[in-house]
């Protein structure tokens, strides 16, 4: 690549960029995060630790347990809702998969980045490990998130648009950040961190649709590990590992911002801005089943009344979603026509809902045929517009502006439960997901993180 | 990027090049490599192990292996060079780093990639582990070079200039398919593992002079080998990661031409470019030493006797080499100028000539502010033009038209010899590393790798 004067210019502005983020990570307490901020923090880990429970058992993560089991090393972090530890290492991978598997977490959407993930995965281990009590962990996963999001800023859309999945490029940022952090690296070993991490990106959207999807989060978080403990030593990096010319940002991405990642550090807080998923699929298709179940429920519709139904979507939505015979329940999860059909007839869309039988279903099936789908530009990315014919010659209609989930319409706290319990309780049964709800709830004052994850074991080896 | 409709039909064409590489890597039968073929990868495992061994006391392994040692599993394969064997995932990484850490290991010369680094530190380690033999060792690491050389021709220079450093970029492709091919995979499994190799590159070219820049090819051997670990369990991932339109070489490369993967597979042996370091620092200042140590020996010249030294040289030597006033041994590694004063000064340009101690030289530093340098398009990369002006007013002149360990002056057995004592001696003692060159070169007969494996320990724990 070639750089013209004014983008020379533009970078030598940009000077710094690492070390200015490095700084902020280590200079950061925790009492200088604003309460909302912490809050906010506390929902993104009930949200992921459900996700991460609820996946545990998913053949992807007994797939990659019985291939790395061999070459594990001692009992340090739990897999979660698993009757496992192995080193942390290890545990952070499996539960990076196993909190991805569902394509249920948490979502910035900004950068459709799913920020908890590469952070929480990495974190958890290590503070099980080394028995860090809640209110740091916390703290580390805010400023992970934090990392992750502004950095995605920088190279949004166009980092994405080239085909990388940024939730594993940006993500191993956030794990480099947050594990630095818990491991009390000064400046410049976060200054390697993040060089270390700028080297690792991980993902390419291609993968999207196998299981390699649910990996990347996974790797990401181990990436970010790798290079804080790496850093902890003194094993050196770039000094502007995100802003060089031959650094992260510029080889990643066409176009980019920096001052996204600077500017109104520790004032304007990114991690705000993380949402969380109603629906057990891509975000893309939130509006779409928003918009079916509003009117399912508003007309009492039974799919043997239905003519044909009729969808105006963001443009990304047949981009990743436009899957019209999904073979499977995670290739359901890319078929905007499925996931129509099965909250029309079903009246939800959680993970069962995305089952190779749900998916193969004759009802449900030939409903799917029934749905077609158009693009408008103009559309919001949380908005879609849906007409359903009726046998008897009726048109409902619907316009979704936010869909439930959306930065503009939040899942409640009592949400956030439901959708904790929905994953959990199948894993560790009523009571435990109860106990263990009430302790993520709780968690800033959690002495030990050990004795939080302890309580995250379920049955399965 | 959008793509314009030449490209779409040239991609078109490119359907399939996954698949067809990965059914070329499974059907592969060692007795179809021609016999030159094999003794070439005699030579650069000779080579790789030499460095290996040479590289394993270095403070970067050490960090290393302080780091991740708290986190690693059993005792499956050696530390090469060291007296410690950890898991294999843990060994492929500490024995990738030793191998390039001196940046005296191999190189393709049409790519700069440094092939044997990211493939044999992956299957040496799970060589030893399942005691496979070393015919097969062999045939796997040619296998590997293969891949990781045809996929960095498809994308060379583009992706290069870009910023990727190409070694841990394509080498991950190479790790994947020599640890597959031990592992025994079919067809299905080998594309999902070049998949999960697809997204997982590893390094940035920012990172040289820093420790990240050793690390890259030991992480590639790492994710290599959990990428077909986990494609032999099943674990899924894209049929066409390496060719779709947001698959691994559109996303890294501005450019592509996949044909270079596919074309003359098993008749065309790329792994026979591999070329070997007769000195320890990058191979585009080769040209440059050898010119020096030309004229050094055919004059009896003293630094005294210099006046000025007036190199012109690939536009290479300056971008990668130009650092003006090294600091430490490693920046040397980095410097055209310290490079050709030290050579012509000390007679030679091995690992010693690259400590901290020659770099702050006084009469090296000295002489190497009269070496100046100026590019020349025109020149080849091996290619190199050298003045020597000296006070008595002779001008002294040489053209180095291929340095030596190019592919045109390829070292001679015996050079590879003397390179793997010097390295290799001070590790493991005289008798010992004999004992181990003899059983390198003899490897087709070794049953059990692990034999092998077990003549490369040294003291250092």
């Amino acid at each position: 690549m070639s750089f013209p004067d004014s983008q020379q210019a533009a970078m030598r502005a940009d000077e710094g960029v690492t070390r200015v983020l490095a700084h902020y990570l280590v200079a950061s307490r925790a009492g200088d995060l604003p309460e909302k901020v912490r809050i906010h923090g506390i929902c993104s880990f009930v949200n992921w630790l459900g996700c991460a429970v609820g996946g545990s058992g998913h053949p992807a993560v007994d797939m990659a347990y019985s291939a790395l089991a061999p070459f594990a090393g001692a009992e340090q972090a739990s897999l979660l809702g698993r009757n496992t530890r192995t080193d942390i290492m290890t545990a952070a991978l499996l539960n990076g998969i196993a909190s991805h598997v569902f394509d249920y977490d948490d979502t910035h959407l900004k950068t459709v980045i799913h920020p908890a993930g590469p952070v929480a995965s990495a974190i958890m281990a290590l503070s099980e490990f080394r028995g860090i009590s809640g209110a740091e962990f916390i703290h580390a996963l805010i400023l992970g998130i934090e990392t992750e999001c502004r950095i995605g800023n920088a190279v949004y859309p166009d980092h994405y648009d080239i085909g990388w999945h940024i939730t594993g490029t940006a993500g191993v940022f956030g794990a480099a950040a947050a594990a630095g952090k818990l491991l009390g690296l000064d400046e410049q070993q976060m200054v390697w961190a993040l060089g270390l991490a700028a080297s690792q990106p991980v993902g390419l959207r291609e993968m999207f649709g196998t299981m390699t999807k649910s990996f990347h989060p996974g790797r990401a978080a181990q990436n970010g590990l790798t290079a804080a403990l790496l850093a902890a030593k003194g094993y050196t990096s770039s000094e502007q590992g995100i802003e060089a010319k031959r650094g992260w940002a510029n080889v990643t991405s066409t176009h980019r911002n920096l001052a996204e990642i600077t500017e109104g550090l520790g004032e304007r807080h990114e991690s705000l801005l993380n949402t969380f998923k109603p629906f057990a699929c891509g975000i893309v298709i939130h509006p779409v089943i928003d918009g079916c179940l509003q009117l399912r429920d508003e007309h009492s519709l039974q799919a043997a009344d239905i003519d044909g139904i009729e969808l105006r979507v963001h443009p990304l939505v047949l981009e990743l979603t436009g899957k019209r015979t999904p073979k499977t329940g995670l290739d359901g999860k890319f078929s905007v026509y499925h996931s129509a059909a099965v909250a029309l007839i079903q009246g939800r869309a959680g993970e069962a809902q995305y089952s190779n039988a749900a998916v193969q279903d004759e009802q449900i099936m030939a409903l799917r045929d029934r749905v077609s789908a158009v693009i408008d530009p103009a559309l919001a990315a949380d908005a879609a517009h849906i007409v359903i014919r009726l046998h008897n010659g009726r048109r409902l209609e619907i316009f979704v502006e936010h869909a439930i989930g959306s930065a503009a319409r939040p899942m409640t706290e009592r949400d956030l439960n439901n959708k904790f319990n929905d994953l959990v309780v199948p894993i560790v049964g009523q009571d435990q997901a109860a106990a263990l709800l009430r302790a993520c709830w709780d968690i800033e004052s959690c002495r030990n993180m050990a004795e939080l994850s302890a309580m995250t074991q379920g049955e399965r080896r």
